[in-house]
């Protein structure tokens, strides 16, 4: 078989094990070098192979490769950038360009689900030219909304930052006599994935109510149990999606590229609801970007599995796989056990997977198979590098091909 | 000497080592069963000493102790209550009689500055009234705004837990050819020290600009600023205190019991700012509570100063001291060393210390010495005990006295 270069792509928004999908890809490739001559990343996402920007990761020092395992961002950059709709458009055309000019031969991305739709594209246009070339996905999302896998790369690390965040929060919380109403909102779109995690909290370190945008978020009913439960205890916790739905001031909403709103600030405006509908005393705490950029929290089984992913796409590809995605599928909760299957992108590109009603017990409470589902996917710590007090992240040569 | 009890007192906001100044106090006293009968604690504040609320810390298991030292909160409670500026007020009585009643020898206050002014004012009641009962205060307060005290507890840890959290926000924020503005909102109402404390990280981790609230803000340089990073570079980090202030929208701002305005929410609106006059994609990032009630970031330095804070003020009580507090001395800057020493109160309650302007090089950007200053007080980590992948938490038994 001659050898060929593979190519790796980071794309839409970063998780904390991102770069550790990236490690295991490495550390798989080294381990073929009869078969892979070059290790490739692609700068920005996509736009490294629209512009022929690519750097030689066979170039980086092994202590880097090392501390990818605890560096956030995505290292090679990422990208907005959305491909046309249409995969003979010329966009395609450069990408090819690219690929021929480097003699790569495998190409992977690692992202989400409109990621996959991208990753989707490009298999079928190599297959249709006749090329010679494996395109092969790596999930990854913090909202594990992807199909066809139980869980994404990155949840497990958000789940657990998520969640032990907020007890944190709830114990601070329930300090004073007469305490506040607390809003904490965590990230989810459509799917509340991460709200839902802080469910595994024992009782005591638990919100009080948890809301997600999987239903209808009713505000009157959400100001009667608030109201309650700080009359019973003197304060009151609630995590919400990002995405719940209420009525609200959206003039300032803006739409990114790939014409989702931007979101953020749902708990702020729910807060403004709370004081002056209760008149109690209230504090909105959106987690924000730590969510998916923290390496303090990386949970050790999302970490290992992460690198996993990372390793069975490049041996898969070298199978000669192509168009599919190394989705995680759970074998056993006790013990937690797993394995690595590569499922048809089709199936993966532009679906979204939502929490079943099954895992909710009402319309702000899970029900028990949530833990169990959850739980084994913050297990286990990670021990991180310090330099002088702050946290070491790995620094590319980014020597260009 | 006939054996007396002592008190301890928890005031003001939590920090993520205030329980560590607890279990130094503790494990102190329990060296000296000679003169100390009973380790109390008083519940939520000074109201626990105003209701006769005390519970026998005595009767706590062990490894609860320990556990002290990583858990976030104040474990006895805390409160907003303002005692009468007249220490005649029939509250103080009140507090006397809670004293004299369970032959309490030792009151400890563990706060910041309006915190040291209960502890001023019952000290000079009890030597007005020729009571024996020593009162001695503790410093904290993540802001580190304490008078005469080289640092205070809690503000190493707060500090390290946001140089570390803004890193990884910098490192996420530059993923993209063309990212945003962030505004990483900072605890801090008229002292910096907080914000001032991002300064410590390397350059390309380091926000672009830092805005204390000891310089005046001034919007317009703000935006020209912005604007000439994010054109040069593609994206521009500011980190703010929560205190500076603009022109803005103060319809809403509600005022504590101490006569402080609730802060929060200036780095949003800076945000629509941003966006109105610069056209720019814009993110508003605030640290909220977690600055004050994160153990996972706890600094190594920071936790060994509050101990033996609490320590050293059950020393200086047992030998008779009373209306001081444990001030930290900075011997050297290189090695980093400290001692401890007892300041008269007089001198700390309802004073604040500010960022000084030779610790700035301009209105936008630390100085050296700054660095020097913050860097030796984010050093060290602690290991963290987890139980199914969440951190443990002391739970008190509370057995009323």
């Amino acid at each position: 078989m001659a050898k060929k270069a593979m190519v790796y792509i980071q794309s839409g928004g970063p998780t904390s094990v991102i770069n550790s999908s990236l490690y295991g890809a490495i550390k798989e490739a080294q381990l073929h070098e009869d078969v892979i001559s070059h290790i490739y990343g692609s700068l920005h996402g996509i736009e490294g192979l629209l512009c022929d920007e690519l750097i030689d990761l066979g170039k980086e020092d092994p202590e880097t490769i090392e501390l990818l395992k605890q560096t956030p961002g995505s290292i090679l950059g990422t990208s907005r950038h959305k491909l046309p709709k249409d995969y003979h458009d010329k966009e395609y055309q450069a990408i090819i360009e690219t690929l021929k000019k480097h003699n790569i031969g495998y190409v992977f991305v690692n992202g989400g689900n409109d990621s996959m739709d991208t990753c989707f594209k490009l298999s079928a246009l190599c297959k249709e030219l006749g090329l010679d070339i494996k395109v092969m996905g790596v999930p990854k999302t913090v909202d594990n909304d992807l199909a066809e896998t139980d869980h994404s790369n990155g949840f497990g690390s958000a789940a657990k930052y998520i969640v032990n965040t907020v007890k944190e929060i709830c114990i601070d919380a329930s300090c004073y006599k007469r305490g506040k109403v607390f809003i904490i909102e965590i990230m989810g779109r459509n799917a509340g994935w991460l709200t839902a995690a802080v469910d595994v909290l024992p009782k005591g370190y638990r919100p009080d109510f948890i809301y997600l945008p999987e239903n209808k978020f009713d505000v009157e009913k959400f100001l009667k149990d608030i109201k309650v439960k700080f009359d019973e205890k003197g304060f009151a916790i609630a995590a919400i999606s990002e995405g719940i739905t209420f009525e609200r001031d959206e003039s300032n909403v803006r739409i990114d590229s790939f014409g989702h709103k931007q979101l953020g600030g749902a708990a702020t405006d729910l807060a403004k609801i709370v004081e002056t509908k209760l008149d109690l005393p209230v504090r909105a705490i959106e987690l924000s970007l730590p969510q998916r950029a923290y390496c303090f929290l990386t949970s050790k089984v999302d970490q290992d599995e992460t690198i996993m992913c990372g390793r069975v796409a490049v041996q898969k590809a070298i199978e000669g796989m192509s168009g599919r995605m190394i989705a995680i599928k759970r074998i056993s909760d006790h013990p937690y056990a797993v394995k690595y299957e590569p499922v048809d992108i089709s199936k993966i590109a532009n679906v979204e997977r939502i929490v079943p009603q099954s895992m909710m017990k009402d319309d702000s409470h899970m029900a028990p198979s949530f833990s169990d589902y959850c739980l084994p996917l913050i297990q286990g710590e990670i021990e991180v590098k310090y330099e002088n007090g702050i946290i070491k992240a790995a620094e590319l040569k980014k020597v260009r091909v």
